[in-house]
C-alpha cells in the first residue's frame, strides 16, 4: 500500500472543523448545538445578490476569464474607491474565496523553505496553505493582556533571517478581533522597507470595525506599492461564505502576472457566484450600518457574559466578529470535545474552536477558545448559558490557577 | 523590491490561455475568432440544473461541509453505480472543479521532489499543479503514429526511481482523445502493484466515448483499492465548465482523510454550484446520447477536414473532444500567435492551442496543435476554412519535410 505524503501528514486539521464529527454525533443524540466555532454568520445574504443569479439568462455555464469577469473587476474598482483604496481592474484578480487569494499570494512570492512572519494567534488556514507549499511560518506571539495588539517591531526584527520573504497580517484580526491602528501599520511599513519584504494583508473584515474607529488599509501605506499583496473576500462582507468569491490585489505587476499562471492552472473562479458577487452594487450602503449595529450588540453581549463568568477573561475586540477568551480549563481541545460529547444544558450545548489551532507555537492557547459571535442575541445568550454551566462542572477545570492569572 | 518565488517563475503559462491577450486584440480589430483552443463546449448546460438554482429558497449562502453536500455525494453514488463503479459517499469528496481534485490528490500523495509518471502529451495543468507543489513530472512520450496509444510498460519501468510515487493517466485522454483499452489498463495495474505506486486517473471525459467502445474505469481494476485516486468533474459531463464542481474519489481511507485536511483549509466548494450539480438526477440519460451523437459528427468532420489539408495528419480520437494534429509548420507557438496577430480569412480566424505546452519534454510538439471540437459543425467548417487558408500562406510553412513525414 503506497504511503501518503509527509506534507499531507503534516497538514493541520482545521481547529474550526475538526470537531465536526463530534457535533454530528451530538445532533444525532438530539442535542441542539450553538455554533460559535465558525465564522458563519446567520445574517442573510443581500437578496439583491441572490436575485441576480435567479434572473440570469445564461444558457451555458462557461469558464470565465482566469482573473474573473472583467465587468466585476471594474465594479470592484468603485467599491475599493469608496473605501479609499485606489486601484485599477488589472490590479484585481478574482479568486475562489479568500482562501485561494492566500494560496496564490503565498505560492507566487514564497518558495519551499522560505519564511513568513505572522502574529499569532493566527487564522488557522494560514498554517494549512503554508504546509501545502512547504512554507515556514515564523509566529510572533501577541498577548491577551493587551488585547492582542501588534507585538513590538523589535520582536519582529529578531525573527528576520535570510529566508524571511514576507510578513502577513489580518486586519481586523481573525481570531482576535484586534484592529491594528495606522500607527502600528506605519511601524510595520518601515520594517518592510528596511528588509525589502512582501507585506501580505488579509482585510476581509474591513467593514466590521466598531466604536467609531476607522480601518486603515495597507494599500495606503506610502512606498509599498511593490510590497503589498492584499487578500480579500465577499464571504463576510455580504454574508456569502459559501459563494467562494475572493480577490487578490496588488500594484506589483510581477506578482499579478505570476499569480495569473496559478489562476490559469485552475481555469476560473465559479461563474454563477461571480454573477452573485457582481450584483453587490445593488446593495445599499445602509446594509453595512445595520449589520455593524447588530454585530456591536452581539459583541457587547458576548464579552459581557464571558467576563461575568468566574475565571473567564475576554478583551473587547475592535473589529471582525471574533473574540478570544481565556477559560479556567486544562486543555481547550479536550474541553471543546467534551462540550459536544459529554455535556448538555437543557439538551443544548455550544461548539467553540480551541485556540491551540490558531497558534503556530506548540503549547500556546491551551486555556483559550475562539468565539465567533455570529448568532443572534437570543442564541448567544443561550450559548453563554451553556458555557457558564459547563465551566461549573467540567472535570478539567483549573479555577484557582486561572483566577490567579486573570487577576494578575 | 521583493522578488517573486522561483516556483512562480517556473510556473508554466497555460498553453490554452496564454494567447488570450492576442485574441482580445484581434477581436478589438473586428476579427471573428473560432475558439478551438479550449475545451469550452457550446452545448447548453441542462436547463434542469440551472432551474434548481433559480428555484432555491436559500437565504444565507453558507459554507458547506468541506467534503461537499452529503446529499449530493449520496446521489453521486447512484451516478457512479450507473457507470459500473461501486463506491460509498465517504469515498467521494466534492472539489472546486476537477482542478482541485488534481491538486488535492497530488498534495496528499506526493512530496516536494517526488516523481509522477505521465504519458505525454498531457493535460497542461498537470504541469501547473506539479510546479506549485514542487512535484516532478517524468513524461513518457506517446506518439501520433499510433494515435497516442499507451507507451509500452517497459518504457514506464525505465523511468521508475526510488522517488516515483505515482502514475497519472487521463482516460479518455486530453489532449489526444485516445481511449485506453482495458488491456492497456490491466498492464498498468500490474506495474502499479509491482512498484506499490498510486494510480491517479482523470476520467472527466468518461461519457465521451465513441464508435461503440466502452470506457473501462481504473476503479474496476482488481487489487488497486488502496492505489487508485480518481479525479472527476461535471464540467464536461454537463457542459458546466464554469460551475467548478469536481470530485476526488478513492477507496484508500488514508488518502481521503489527508485530502480532507487540504479541503478544510479552503473551507468548502461553492454552494450555489453544488445545488446546480446535485440536480443532475433530473437530467435524462438521453442527454448523453444526443450530446455523444453531436460530438461524433463534429469529430468526423474535423478529422476529415484536417486530413484533407496538404501536409496535415490527424488520427481519429476514440473519446473526449480533442484531437492532436500535426501541421506543416516550423513552430506551433509562433503559428498560433500568427493566426491571431497577422492572419485573417474573410475577417475571421481560428484559435488553436500549441501542442508544445502539452509536452513536458522540451522541444516536442513544435509541429502539433490541439484542437477542441467544441463548436457546431458550421463553425468547425469555417474554422477549418481559416486553417486551410492560413497554412497556404504561413511564412513558417515546412511543407516538404512535413509531407515526407506524413507519407512515411
Amino acid at each position: 500500500m503506497p504511503h501518503i505524503s509527509q506534507r499531507g501528514a503534516d497538514m493541520p486539521a482545521s481547529p474550526i472543523r475538526k470537531l465536526v464529527p463530534f457535533a454530528e454525533k451530538a445532533k444525532l443524540r438530539g442535542v441542539k448545538i450553538y455554533h460559535l466555532n465558525i465564522g458563519q454568520p446567520d445574517i442573510v445574504t443581500p437578496p439583491q445578490m441572490l436575485d441576480a443569479v435567479k434572473r440570469t439568462d445564461l444558457k451555458v455555464i462557461e469558464y470565465s476569464h482566469s482573473a474573473g469577469f472583467e465587468s466585476y473587476r471594474r465594479k470592484l474598482v468603485t467599491y475599493y474607491e469608496s473605501r479609499g483604496i485606489h486601484i485599477n481592474h488589472h490590479q484585481i484578480m478574482i479568486t475562489t474565496g479568500g482562501s485561494e487569494a492566500i494560496l496564490f499570494g503565498m505560492m507566487s512570492c514564497l518558495d519551499a523553505g522560505d519564511e513568513v512572519i505572522i502574529p499569532e494567534p493566527l487564522y488557522a488556514n494560514y498554517n494549512g496553505f503554508s504546509t501545502a507549499g512547504n512554507i515556514v511560518i515564523k509566529p510572533i506571539t501577541s498577548h491577551i493582556e493587551n488585547g492582542f495588539a501588534l507585538p513590538p517591531i523589535a520582536e519582529f526584527e529578531k525573527l528576520i533571517t535570510p529566508k524571511t520573504k514576507a510578513i502577513l497580517i489580518c486586519n481586523p484580526n481573525n481570531p482576535t478581533g484586534y484592529l491594528y491602528s495606522k500607527e502600528e501599520l506605519m511601524q510595520l511599513r518601515d520594517l518592510i522597507l528596511k528588509y525589502d519584504l512582501f507585506l501580505f494583508a488579509d482585510e476581509v473584515y474591513r467593514e466590521f470595525v466598531y466604536d467609531g474607529k476607522e480601518h486603515f488599509s495597507v494599500m495606503n501605506l506610502d512606498g509599498l506599492d511593490e510590497h503589498v499583496v492584499l487578500m480579500d473576500s465577499i464571504s463576510k462582507r455580504y454574508s456569502a461564505c459559501g459563494a467562494r468569491i475572493g480577490a487578490l490585489i496588488s500594484r506589483n505587476n510581477k506578482v499579478m502576472e505570476t499569480a495569473m499562471k496559478f489562476a490559469q492552472a485552475r481555469l476560473s473562479p465559479p461563474t454563477l457566484e461571480q454573477i452573485l458577487a457582481e450584483a453587490f452594487l445593488d446593495v445599499p450602503e445602509t446594509y453595512f450600518q445595520e449589520v455593524g449595529k447588530e454585530y456591536v450588540e452581539r459583541r457587547d453581549l458576548c464579552v459581557a457574559r464571558l467576563n461575568a463568568m468566574d475565571g473567564v477573561m475576554c478583551p473587547t475586540p475592535g473589529g471582525a466578529f471574533y473574540a478570544i477568551a481565556r477559560l479556567p480549563i486544562d486543555d481547550a481541545d479536550v474541553f471543546c470535545q467534551w462540550l459536544l460529547e459529554s455535556f448538555n444544558h437543557n439538551n443544548e450545548t455550544v461548539m467553540l474552536a480551541p485556540a491551540t489551532g490558531f497558534y503556530s507555537t506548540p503549547g500556546l492557547g491551551k486555556n483559550e477558545v475562539r468565539i465567533a459571535y455570529v448568532l443572534n442575541k437570543q442564541d448567544i445568550n443561550k450559548a453563554m448559558d451553556c458555557l457558564d454551566a459547563a465551566l461549573k462542572v467540567y472535570p478539567g477545570r483549573t479555577a484557582i490557577i486561572q483566577n490567579a492569572e486573570v487577576n494578575a
